[in-house]
């Protein structure tokens, strides 16, 4: 099922709109054409709408969110998802400061989101809301353990559920949920939080994922992070003595360019809970 | 000749200012230094001109356009453009959106552009303009092949004319045209297109080799055109089995760090028509 | 003790806010990573107090500096001064337009700085002012060689005393001096010339040996180009002969990774005047 997922990336070929950040951009564009899909990236207000009109998918990552992009972000999401059209939310460093946290929140609001992928300091955030008293939500961990990995997912399911969206949470344990069903996968090396934009490249990756299998969000999110993290298992194979991250991140990319569905099904190590 | 128009790259070392997209830009950065120019990169309207003025060559890329950018674009062309300094559009994504087609013209309408270089459908939305009846530019087939060549050329040919500019219309078969002279480069490879910013590189390249070879434009943009694909070419047959397009981007900035006159004149292949 | 430097920064793991170019931010991200920093990249004005707030240290870079960012930078550049938090200057391209000069001046009227690095000419720019005549200052040369060295060394003091910052200048012989004690580093290779953003690296991985080492400011900043000098060697020697700027590029950032204290000391080649 994981490998369908990505061969249909490769048959169809998506065309991805990104508003993301300038630091990581150029990893998203590559990783995109790795997998087999095309990236475009376009985030003036006057052109937003109708590049996501054209596009498969949609990508938006708030990484460095500014005035003039914010209103690009809300309009071109809120096209995608009018049209039907997958909207990934990237919220990057929600919580770090109070304009991330809103602009996060609004998106959350004015756009109907396919799939939210952040690590579990943003998920939380997103998930326990401004000013709400601490409820159960609150109480997962910040590190995913196989200890805390129930009340993880059942915080993760609660929060697909209230908001619609898979829920793509990265940690030690990646978990992606919808409301009924989360893949537990454990694939990925510590060593790729040694990459700038490792997560960037995953939500990119996640919507073209899921632009090619817009029936099955749940199993597309899912193999595009099992795909991540297997990709960053091959890479680090391949590392000689003196290459550090800088090389890495360039085989992160060069194995999705080679990664094929055997593969990805073979190599991918998750449980569904 | 080809390879004069490279080594005079190297003797002259012009600084070529560059308003880009923030996707590739540092890959613009990197081959220009790699072929012995110097970038700068500055996009904001107060600067624009002044930079312009110092430099030897700009570069317009419509890549990531934007309200902030768009007024810098047109005062650098300008001003590049009345000092006798080339300038090179590329216009990243025309047709693709309103706003990216009615820069790209009014770009052509207030700059007197050096060189034009896109790829076909970039170039064709340019020369058919908005609104017209499509006449015989447009029968101009979406991918360029030895069959439909002499209709290509003819069509390159005429929009260099109606423009005052060297057209790089890049495809299968790369035109590099004036109003009387075509190139057509069979140099590159196909996984060339697995890597953003190929084109943008290519631009950014063609502004050196033209600022370093003013009275030789048609010349100095086919050498550059040609560099570029042998270096596709040089790149491709040094990837290892598990390099993918990551790998390659680095390659191909890297053989263009390498390649020398001699090299250039001896693998280019082209045809004048 | 430039070690100890080092590694103070994998122990205390600084994370470091950036202001920077869009042309380098990649890779300035990838080694503050590689150095044992954490990065972040925040630009609006709207956060740029809180984000410096949450840091350790701040980057200020000019190199594509524009009307939306600079206020940003004089946010965030105020707020960590007024906490106590170091703060990098890198003012890319003063002396080129006037909004770089006069922005760079701005920065250094309203920000206390704790390091300003750049090259010998910004650091001229800066050091002679606006309309000024040209004085004692005025007479360094623009390249710093063995006979100019002790004119050179007592030029970057005099502007150190003036500024309270610790100045370093990089050139064919580095500068790094507070206004009693200067450190002339003799480490690193011509060919990092040929990349693009060595120095904006170097300023990013300033900010985190400086914000590592508050109470050590001048033998942090030192240690840093030693740092920089050092790996632009070690990666040299790793160059295979197809191997040019892009790859080297990768390969100082992987010596980043690797360098460890002790690697450091023994490497590091300096003389204190």
């Amino acid at each position: 099922m994981l490998g369908e997922m990505l061969e249909n990336v490769r048959k169809s070929c998506p065309l991805i709109h990104n508003i993301t950040n300038y630091v990581t951009v150029n990893d998203c564009a590559n990783i995109l054409l790795a997998c087999g899909a095309s990236p475009i990236m376009a985030d003036d207000v006057d052109e937003a709408e109708e590049i996501s009109t054209l596009c498969a998918g949609t990508n938006i990552n708030i990484g460095t969110l500014n005035q003039r992009t914010i209103p690009a972000m809300l309009k071109a999401g809120k096209q995608a998802a009018a049209l039907g059209h997958p909207v990934v939310l990237d919220p990057v460093g929600a919580g770090a400061s109070r304009l991330r946290t809103a602009t996060a929140f609004r998106l959350l609001e004015e756009v109907d989101f396919s799939v939210i992928r952040g690590n579990v300091s943003e998920i939380k955030t997103l998930a326990n809301g401004q000013g709400t008293t601490k409820g159960v939500d609150a109480d997962v961990a910040d590190k995913v353990t196989e200890e805390n990995l129930p009340e993880a997912v059942a915080f993760v399911k609660a929060f697909a559920r209230r908001t619609g969206a898979v829920i793509a949470m990265s940690g030690a344990i990646d978990i992606v949920a919808d409301g009924e069903r989360a893949y537990c996968i454990y694939n990925g090396h510590p060593m790729m939080g040694s990459i700038t934009g490792t997560g960037c490249q995953l939500s990119a990756l996640t919507a073209a994922y899921v632009a090619a299998n817009p029936a099955h969000r749940l199993e597309a999110a899912a193999a595009a992070v099992c795909a991540m993290g297997v990709c960053g298992e091959i890479a680090h194979g391949r590392l000689s003595p003196m290459d550090g991250n800088a090389s890495y991140r360039n085989y992160i990319i060069d194995a999705i360019y080679h990664l094929d569905g055997e593969t990805l099904e073979r190599r991918a190590r998750y449980k569904i809970l």
